[in-house]
């Protein structure tokens, strides 16, 4: 039995339907000055509708209409068109939906400068021509050197992998394409032959090969590599069959199948459009082609604790002598994090018995494309008490209530690494954003010098050493928007005993502080930070204390990328491990779709969120929330990293928010009297 | 189907039977010379046997029985007697089991001193002594007070709830003793009245009243209180009746049932004696009354990766103004972290489908005493891939396997706290340590100025901020009792580009070391560590690299006590996240039964291990590891305490002891190619 209603209020936040895309698409098509194409092939110097995506309401509109005191925002969405022909990238607001009627040019009012066009992603397009630049240019010129390196020839070909940034500045488009085995798992099965190839014109004709590496000697152009090569002046790579480590396929026939776990009386939530309800929990939810999973309008008992809680980007930065990786910072959210929540395997990415919803999506496509139960929601049993107590003096009795929370889930598999997002909705009011890896490592043949930067994982193969940094949102809006951000920590003291006046002991007291600033509240990743962060509101709780959530970040990540590096701009929000914002409805997201391609002059620096130092007190808040891992690869990555140790996150926690644990009330709770 | 059988050795680890227990009692008591007694009610000026508990082999003689090449070590019990007339407590090792005939006193061996009668644990019959003290000194005398304040008369009574350590150096026993309310959960209702009672001597007739704490005021005797409170010059509580706000009875009946877990296909793991066999691991388990869980030879395909895991020590730092509390410092395996592991109830602590296990213990105690079901073996599905990677590029195609995991458990409610204790197998050749904390918080009344030290959580109650700290032992044997210590880490270093020399780029290199004596690899909890701790063999895996397993720990501790106060010494363990010693069979532990009680002069100083700085380099190696969090108590701390976010750990994994990662040969594992 479900406590609450399903609230259709929530469609503000869901993302757009197959319908709304293409409604957004023909009306595109239709500004004929604009001269777009929506075909798959759309080659660079032409204007290519990239992106289709839901725009958000302002919050203060969506707020509104929430709380029933507006009227419905207006249904628009975020059109990103690459202008091959004007060298520029233009966002439109497109609205309303369902009949647009206007578009709306917003790319200096989101990002405060024109976006070049070689800030854009590659798209299948340019894919498209980049693979047949290699076969042209390259690969038909090395036949020789193919078949006895590689065995290249007739139907067999090396996979391209390529490595980003795409240069050392702001304008570059020169990439680093690593070759890999065609083979399953291609990632951990490098070749020893890279390619740098300058496409930085949007006019193909004028592509050129800049460099290349095989086996860890550098060549200016391919007839140089060809005649050293031929002339054997070169250390080569002789081709070697090698194993196939990177199959997934079972080596071992199905046995006896593992423990389940079963909806035995039903389900006690229920998704209905982007609604869901679980016990006292109710949220909205979407999933970003760019950003990912994400969460809306989170309410306890009806209150609103969270407005937004989303992934804003996963970042790893590569440590390698080999070209393409030893520059390689990888920023998901340009190529598109959501863009890959692929289908679900039931028994193995969730429970059989979950729920499993269908996504559209329109990125880098002709039309929309439906994404099978790319997102599953189950309540799920974790096989221990959430609390309990068992009391065998003076009142002997026991009281408990196991831990069943509600998961939702969407696994994102970007090229070789799969990152697995949970939201996770607790009896005891917290609520909990939770990231996994696993899939593939990147890696590199194994080159003189190459071993400072990593483990040997395979036959010639270096499991290079990277970093994982990821990157959430957290709108917490504690018993209202206006909150303070506080922490809390303990320090020891001297005090002299009451009973004993001459006897001091050291004794552990409760150091509480407001902190009033943005650049106070950047909290940054090399220093000691206090113990407890709370976003919390002057109202207060029963026993007179501030109503707050506490952030709890769970985090492994390596070093942060030194701020004399250019790129590192692109990456600033890695700068903190929790950084508190006032919110703005400008300020969406810690990154963006162009941070990738153009990471020297990024469209979004996050730290500059912060320069202005605004006051953070009584204010609408956002807390930004790094975690992540430091990966050192090592023979267990292969083939697959496990999600086991290799993740991070936050738990929201209510703290002096309730007046008692809220799991009290849960039907769930058990009592064993004596006797 | 198991794939390998029971290994009866495993047996040389079992805690003692019933039959064993009652053997050793008997032997002992035959022992006329000793003038033991066994009577549950002896009094602190007798000889009373306190404990029986499993005497654990030297190392190297159960290595060689486990490995084929010994006999089987003599089975020995050890017995704690507290001699009451003599002032003193001895160690024995009795044996051979099950026929005793021999008792050796082995206190100085293991302890290097002789242990004082007062670093006794408090037994049942103390408690019985000071119960009636307080009822004919304290509680008789002050009836209108008792009355008025606390409804205290007739059946009404209040419970007490002691503080430790008991003083302020050694050889002091002067306990504060904190009353509570008599109702359920009452260590969240605390009165306002505490009592220190000098309890030095073993003859009960020379204890005495030493101060008196009521609402916030002190007093030098009953006779002092008694009048002032008569006369009306003090501030004076009036009794108010209170919420039952610690009751766990469910608030609402049972609706719809959660999620439940169930072998569907029978079980894949099977416990004999205490062996256990899951799929390729294998364990043996026991339960020590002291220190609790503790597994042993734990193996992956039939190879040792760790002789020994097991919890040492649960301890906690208390702040507060009130005079229990203010130094309290809990040592619970003192008190007997083991034997209150109670039975587990079905459907809460552990799935309805675990197997449950029964033990025995022998402490305080006149005869042995059966725990139903109070260890939980189970196969949790933990509802997410162990990995998986979806590849839409090239070569389409699925593959992943869901993470199910053996779990073994206990849970042990300490008075107030509950901690739940899991050792976790993984298909992927890791094993994790988990503790969570649950059960009520220690709190106190609340008086001026005590605000400073926690959270008012109930009317009049103060929740007071304290530390949690957890020490688990992990003798790992990596390919073998010869190891190393390693870190991994690491750092930028500025690289000019090969194909572009005049450029630098800064790049993450991998940082190894080798730290060689014991004062190196004691990690301070102030310091920076590297982020990789591993154990490390000099054999190599396929790909050249030593063979190591990783010690990830998962700690959100506070900050430790200083070493200038002198009971530091008694917890020492806890100035290092993670300390590296040679094995010593003498180095059993890191903390002690007498810690607690004389914990300025402890029978164990953990510090002393490191103190000799042996060389650590290819020898037999133990990691202590301490974990925990800070616990700042908040209105959602009532009732109890959730586990969500209060926990902490250590998850071993293998780093290059495989050549891939050994779940590739999972039965569990599933591929979905495309068509
Ligand atoms: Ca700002
Ligand atoms: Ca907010
Ligand atoms: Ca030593
Ligand atoms: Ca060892
Ligand atoms: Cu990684
Ligand atoms: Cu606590």
């Amino acid at each position: 039995p479900l406590r609450a209603k399903h609230d259709e209020r929530s469609v503000v936040f869901a993302d757009l339907t197959r319908e709304e895309y293409v409604q957004v698409q023909q009306y595109m098509l239709k500004q004929k000055d604009l001269d777009i194409s929506t075909k798959q092939l759309t080659k660079p110097w032409q204007n290519f509708l990239f992106l289709i995506d839901l725009s958000l309401p302002k919050k203060a509109d969506a707020l509104a209409y929430l709380d029933g005191k507006g009227a419905k925002p207006t249904r628009e969405a975020t059109v990103v068109v690459f202008f091959g022909a004007h060298s520029y990238i233009k966002e439109y607001v497109v609205g309303p939906l369902p009949n647009p009627t206007y578009h709306t040019d917003v790319t200096q009012e989101r990002y405060k400068t024109d976006l070049p066009i070689n800030a854009r992603s590659v798209t299948v397009g340019e894919y498209a021509l980049l693979f047949s630049f290699f076969g042209e240019h390259v690969f038909s010129k090395l036949k020789t050197l193919m078949k006895e390196s590689f065995d290249v020839g007739g139907d067999k070909k090396l996979n391209a992998f390529e490595q980003m940034p795409r240069g050392v500045q702001s304008g570059d488009r020169k990439t680093w394409v690593s070759f890999f085995r065609d083979v399953s798992g291609m990632y951990i099965h490098p070749v020893g032959f890279e390619v740098q190839v300058n496409h930085e014109s949007v006019n193909a004709s004028q592509w050129k090969v800049e460099k290349l590496c095989y086996n860890g000697q550098y060549f200016d152009s391919v007839e140089d590599l060809k005649q050293k090569y031929e002339a054997g002046s070169i250390k080569k790579i002789v081709y070697k069959e090698s194993e196939d480590y990177g199959s997934l396929k079972p080596r071992q026939k199905p046995q006896q199948i593992g423990p389940q776990m079963f909806h035995v009386d039903g389900k006690r939530y229920s998704v209905s459009n982007n609604h869901v309800l679980y016990l006292d929990w109710s949220f909205a939810f979407g999933l970003s082609s760019a950003t990912g999973a994400r969460v809306f309008d989170v309410r306890f008992k009806g209150e609103r604790i969270i407005y937004e809680l989303s992934v804003q980007e996963a970042m790893s930065v590569y440590g390698s002598v080999t070209p393409g990786m030893m520059m390689t910072k990888f920023l998901d959210s340009s190529i598109g994090i959501g863009r890959f929540a692929h289908e679900l395997t039931r028994g193995v990415d969730c429970p059989y018995d979950a729920t499993y919803i269908d996504t559209y999506r329109y990125i880098d496509v002709p039309t929309p494309v439906r994404f099978r139960n790319s997102i599953c929601v189950f309540e799920h049993n974790l096989g221990q008490p959430l609390r309990r107590h068992f009391s065998d003096f003076f009142h002997n009795s026991y009281g408990g209530m196991v831990n069943s929370a509600l998961v939702m889930r969407t696994i994102t598999a970007i090229g070789n690494y799969d990152y697995m997002w949970d939201f996770i909705f607790y009896q005891s009011g917290s609520v909990e954003a939770k990231v996994h890896a696993t899939g593939y490592i990147s890696s590199s043949y194994l080159v003189d010098g190459n071993l400072k930067y990593g483990h040997q994982v395979a036959d010639k193969v270096l499991g290079n050493i990277h970093t994982h940094f990821i990157n959430f949102k957290v709108d917490l809006d504690v018993s209202g928007q206006r909150n303070f951000f506080q922490t809390k920590d303990m320090q020891y003291v001297n005090r002299s005993l009451p009973w004993m006046p001459s006897r001091y002991a050291t004794v552990p007291e409760l150091v509480e502080k407001d902190l009033k600033t943005e650049k106070e509240a950047a909290l940054r990743y090399d220093t000691k930070t206090p113990r407890y962060l709370h976003i919390a509101s002057n109202k207060t709780n029963r026993w007179g204390h501030q109503r707050s959530y506490r952030l709890q970040v769970f985090s492994f990540t390596g070093d942060h990328l030194p701020e004399s590096q250019t790129d590192e701009r692109s990456m600033s929000w890695a700068r903190y491990k929790v950084a508190i914002t006032k919110h703005k409805d400008l300020e969406q997201t810690s990154s963006s779709l162009y941070s990738q391609n153009d990471a020297w002059a990024p469209a979004v620096d996050f730290s500059k969120y912060i320069e202005d130092n605004e006051s953070i007190e009584n204010e609408d808040l956002v807390a930004w929330v790094t975690t992540g891992f430091l990966h050192i690869p090592h023979a267990e990555d292969i083939p697959n990293t496990v999600t086991v140790g290799n993740g991070g996150g936050v738990l929201l926690r209510p703290h002096n928010y309730f007046d008692e644990d809220p799991s009290i009330h849960s039907a769930d709770a058990v009592y064993i009297a004596p006797g």
